[in-house]
């Protein structure tokens, strides 16, 4: 038996923070947490620190980090805190779970210092995808999608050819809103969106998945992790989720990966990779599913997906200012302050006033996605 | 660009055959038919062998291949010219596309002297499975599924460990009568089983898809061909034969194979392996097929499913029993001499007489194989 893997999980209080400890407790012979860094959470935090014995501490909150400061491990506060530990813990393995482009910073620094990345928030791939990729090629740290469709396409891709991918099918749920109206859309609430069906997850992932925000990121990340160009990225609806994600080959044949919706299944795999290891979740029974149906997504009641696909095509700094727009549309949704089709709507005016710097650097991609976020709340600011 | 693959045919003028050379035409460059074989058609054979410049040529009717003497090629005759072939054509790849158990002598021919397989016919695997793939693993030959389930299983496994295979998920049509009742499917016609709707094959193969026996006999193919046991195969009927055959892994994850039904794609696959070199074949649309479904097969109706997987189970000369009966009804169903219901009726007489020889050499399958077909043959002509 080889020594056990060390990992770092970044967002370790967040819903795959929380999973990915799930799937420590159940491999923990393979499986080291040297590592745990979280927002303001220091409870949390701590409890599972003292659970797995972890050595190093990070909180973003100094504040709250100041509170930890007595424990039995070391502690690091501030986002600079945050960076540092991917250094301090020596790890093999780094899960990146900071929501927002806030992971950005301590993802690259673990990709900058050749560790390997289990990814699970978009982000990163979505205004930075050219820097991040390239980081990683450089140092020859390997990239792990985590989340539940790219993880399919990951796995639909071992022992193939890149060369030989034709399209890559994007399933999508279709968000718990698909059946309702233009009309009814206008009226969704917050609390309506947050109630969503399939995945277990965090409210700006969920409001993402109602508005297909969240399978425009995808194919940003589909984009960028299995270098394709946005052409050849197809978006189908699939209510059953079972069907992660598909890729089709040159010559016709297309390989699918499935199962019961669980993201414990691809946090495993980017754990453990390329082990599958034995596990007792629970199986997927085709002839107790009955029906797997398809459709094509309606870009007409979620723009969202539209803008994605268009500015995946559009490139440049526009990708940072759909995911800057997003966010803070999504913040004030969530707050009450705008209706569910102003997210799209404000995104849109967002991309429509940009003015692209032609390039996408770091300091590029930063100043859209400021620029972006200044035009959103501006904009809410006066209605 | 590398020589041309040296490909001989092993049954050139049936529906695989014919398929093949399609193939063949689409991948001039890459491919070199250098031998066909075909049981009577000299016709057929005289004209696929002008067309694709063919050295040498075998037909096992004796008579049919003298009418061939004098043609710009080689001539072999007999069943032994058909298995000399292997020998003088020197190929790189031999398609084994002869159907029923006659296929199994010029197929081990091929595998003792180190040949690649690429494998159409099932009888083989059934009825010698592990001597076929003993003599594949002792001379380093490759066996390369045909079939578009069993090419599903070997895609799905590209980049995989077998040791994490859990269970293997083989579609079926369900057949054209799946929807009948138990007192219809008595009154089946010969003519009525023809008219299969979905995949284009040959009179057998079409009454054993009609009874299950087809996909029954791919269970002893998948067993064979990926080390599996009987208990880890499971059946699961799909009408819309659009995804072609899943694997479970152990950590609940599922691959499947997709695409049209097409033979021409499992055969590219096959001829060209390891690559999949782009075409122009039809591409699936999910959104078009709109709905997969999948339910338990009824082994009620289709007992022939329910006994290929218990003589799965009891191995030894069973499986040579069950093929030799299954051969002989289906020939006495074409004829109008028995009922379709009598199929499975009469292979589970076969089965329940037979005496087992408690081993499986190739001397055992052989006599097997005799006593079944003896035992069949007489009992219709009793009635």
């Amino acid at each position: 038996m080889a020594e056990p893997k060390r990992i770092v999980i970044l967002g370790s209080t967040g819903s795959i923070g929380v999973q990915t400890l799930d799937v420590v407790r159940s491999h923990g012979e393979r499986l080291n947490v040297v590592g745990l860094a979280a927002g303001s959470n220091a409870e949390l935090v701590a409890q599972q620190a003292r659970e797995f014995g972890v050595e190093t501490v990070a909180l973003a909150d100094e504040q709250a980090a100041a509170g930890l400061a007595d424990g039995p491990w070391r502690m690091l506060a501030g986002a600079d805190g945050v960076c540092d530990l991917v250094d301090v813990a020596e790890p093999d393995l780094v899960v990146g779970a900071i929501s927002g482009s806030a992971g950005l910073r301590s993802l690259m620094r673990a990709l900058q210092a050749g560790v390997d990345c289990a990814l699970a928030n978009k982000e990163p791939l979505v205004v930075a995808g050219g820097i991040v990729t390239e980081a990683a090629r450089k140092s020859g740290a390997q990239l792990l999608p985590v989340d539940s469709e790219l993880s399919a396409i990951f796995q639909c891709m071992r022992g193939e050819q890149s060369a030989e991918v034709e399209k890559i099918m994007l399933t999508a749920s279709g968000g718990p809103f698909s059946k309702l109206s233009m009309a009814e859309l206008q009226e969704v609430t917050a609390e309506q969106a947050l109630a969503h069906p399939t995945w277990r997850m965090g409210r700006k992932v969920t409001i993402d998945s109602a508005t297909l925000a969240n399978k425009g990121f995808e194919v940003f990340e589909t984009m960028w992790l299995f270098g394709v160009q946005a052409r050849q990225i197809e978006v189908v609806v699939h209510h059953q989720s079972i069907v992660h994600s598909l890729v089709e080959f040159q010559d016709s044949s297309v390989i699918a990966q499935l199962g019961l919706p669980d993201m414990r299944v691809p946090i495993q795999l980017a754990l453990l990779y390329p082990d599958r290891a034995q596990n007792d979740l629970p199986r997927l029974s085709l002839a107790q599913a009955g029906s797997l149906t398809f459709a094509e997504p309606d870009t007409e009641r979620f723009p969202c997906l539209r803008l994605a696909l268009e500015t995946a095509r559009a490139g440049e700094t526009y990708p940072a200012v759909l995911n800057g727009a997003d966010e803070v549309a999504v913040y004030e949704f969530l707050a009450g302050r705008i209706g569910f089709m102003q997210i799209p709507a404000l995104i849109e005016q967002a991309l429509g006033e940009h003015e692209s710097m032609h390039g996408a650097s770091m300091a590029d991609v930063v100043e859209a996605d400021r620029w972006a976020r200044e035009f959103v709340a501006a904009r809410v600011a006066e209605a």
